[in-house]
């Protein structure tokens, strides 16, 4: 069939709207009308070229919603007409990770998606019969789009497509970073390093887990209003603080933070967000991610004196698992959405929804299809 | 009173076994007669000069066993004739720290410690009437010394001060880091960075929790045999190693360690531990002390796919309440201690210890007292 789809033909070019071929699912797969995606740091990251493992044509997008169309062979758990939200981190519920308590990391398709290719080496996507490829095994910015099975969550067919998408990355990533990951306890001081989408996204998983100070570390004071309504109960402009940001911090929370978070990707901020955890318990949680060859660096006494460092991929949730969990949080109002999808657009403007991200003017821009 | 004690004068410098002055204990003060005491890399590290924290003239030592011979008022736990381990991490039972169980680092005493005092800021020490410091709450290199009620772990009365001295220090870290901090579970596959003391303690505190892979790392092959007779399954020498050690040891335990232990205290090694860990769950322990201003670096992405870097101190022990069950352990005969005890020697032949030490002729040198 024919589709429409932002296509990124190649590194720190504009996307490009065409009409692409999609091929029918085979064996295992699943065909998704994409009614609504958001655009995420993570696919400027892949556009801008800095991304070591990007590969062009292929069609971007992994924060999305929609519907199932088609299912090919064997597919048992989905049928035309479910609601779905696409899994950049599948749930096969079979491989020896997803048979581990301890992580969400299935790695049941891991090589193909690292290659833009659906799990049988192929891809679905062409441009007069010129392949394109796959990208985090979604390509929500494409009208219709493949995924495996084991790459869908389905869920309630109530939810608002172009509010839910957000369920797909930054909600999960934010939320589950602290439920999943660091499983914050009722009363724990919390500090938050970027207000962005994920960070306002852990302020309010944090006071969702009943967490006690939830301090919101910002250079951007305008950041301070949308958080306070997230739950931040203290905002800290690191410009404004007078010495270092670190004993600050420290002082601030009595002693240090039980969890900290970095929600920015900067290798500076990830030192501080451990270094402002308590000693004897604190643990620091690695959200953003840094640009390729970057390290993080500190004394290892940091870490002898009890502190951790740890990371978080997808907000350690399992997604058919509990992606449709988080949908029913949002219907029923134990989380927002809607304050923090700022901007709504459809697919012929996408490339509105880079700048205004790059011009830091939006939280979230999400792309309608009509 | 008069002892006898080795008196480190200046960092680089012998110890000089000279007679000194012991004041009685005050307020919720014991006064022990050491009997035995092992020698750590940390009184070499200490006496060398390379400790950012060492002062002088001092009486270091900090793994000793003992004998209860006066007990100063309030008092309660402990009463002349007790057998004693001393705790350079105490357990007061009262701080933020002792009443979350998180943590072991107990901070009631923690500052004047630090500067080698007792807890009311003065030394009970003294040459000629000039203060002598304590060494990290214990100073077990004097065969009388004061120590604070919270700062004694109370043993059974039948166990050799010459073997359990070891309890004090090394035996606990290295099993502890097991049991307390990693919690190593059944079947885990164990990595252990180094074959020393520590590291021969950790092996068999892996044993003890059921891992199924043991794997030790040293450049010493001569380290090999010992290492056995603690559990260890595995030897890697990274000079026989072609090609890079981390993905050697991430393919012998078939996919990365579920738990790693840096016992070395280089940052390097630090670093390989962390990234032999197993994707999605591996968590890495750094027990070694590193030299003072030194860094560890890694990407962030090892921590975003799910290694954990941790550190421990005193194996997590709780002194009080786990070095009697640990003392225990070794006379029922479900931990060995004897065999790493390679060297014993009096008081004078202290420096010998040392030596041996540096020559990496020595597991662990004992003094007695007679």
């Amino acid at each position: 069939m024919e589709t429409r789809a932002a296509v990124a033909f190649q590194a720190g070019k504009p996307l490009s709207v065409e009409s692409v071929t999609v091929d029918g699912p085979r064996e295992g797969e699943v065909l998704v009308e994409i009614k609504a995606t958001g655009v995420c740091h993570t696919d400027a990251f892949t556009l801008s070229g800095e991304d070591p493992e990007g590969m062009f044509p292929a069609i971007l997008g992994h924060e999305g919603a929609g519907v199932v169309v088609d299912v090919g062979p064997g597919v048992k758990s989905l049928k035309p007409g479910d609601h779905v939200i696409p899994l950049y981190t599948p749930e096969c519920r079979e491989c020896e990770y997803c048979l581990n308590p301890k992580t969400n990391l299935c790695q049941s398709i891991r090589s193909t998606q690292g290659q833009g290719l659906m799990p049988d080496g192929s891809s679905r996507f062409s441009i007069n019969g010129e392949p394109v490829l796959h990208y985090m095994g979604c390509s929500t910015f494409s009208n219709h789009t493949v995924l495996p099975e084991i790459a869908l969550a389905k869920i309630r067919s109530d939810a608002p497509f172009d509010k839910v998408c957000y369920i797909g990355c930054g909600v999960t990533t934010g939320i589950g970073a602290v439920i999943n990951t660091a499983k914050v306890e009722i009363g724990s001081n919390v500090v938050v390093f970027g207000l962005g989408g994920i960070g306002l996204n852990v302020i309010q998983g944090a006071r969702l887990a009943g967490a006690n100070m939830i301090v919101g570390v910002d250079i951007n004071p305008d950041k301070k209003a949308l958080a306070e309504r997230y739950g931040m109960t203290h905002f800290v402009n690191p410009l404004e603080v007078e010495g270092d940001l670190v004993p600050y911090l420290v002082d601030l929370t009595g002693g240090g933070a039980d969890y900290s978070f970095e929600c920015i990707g900067r290798t500076d901020t990830m030192r501080q967000a451990l270094e402002c955890a308590h000693k004897g318990w604190g643990e620091s949680i690695i959200i953003g991610v840094a640009g390729a060859g970057q390290e993080i660096s500190t004394r290892p006494f940091q870490l002898v004196t009890g502190r951790s460092w740890r990371g978080t991929a997808f907000g350690g949730a399992r997604g058919r698992t509990d992606v449709p969990k988080i949908v029913d949080w949002y219907m029923d109002g134990k989380i927002e959405i809607d304050s923090m999808i700022t901007h709504t657009m459809p697919l012929d403007e996408i490339n509105t929804a880079f700048d205004l991200m790059h011009e830091g003017k939006s939280i979230r821009s999400v792309v309608t299809f009509d």
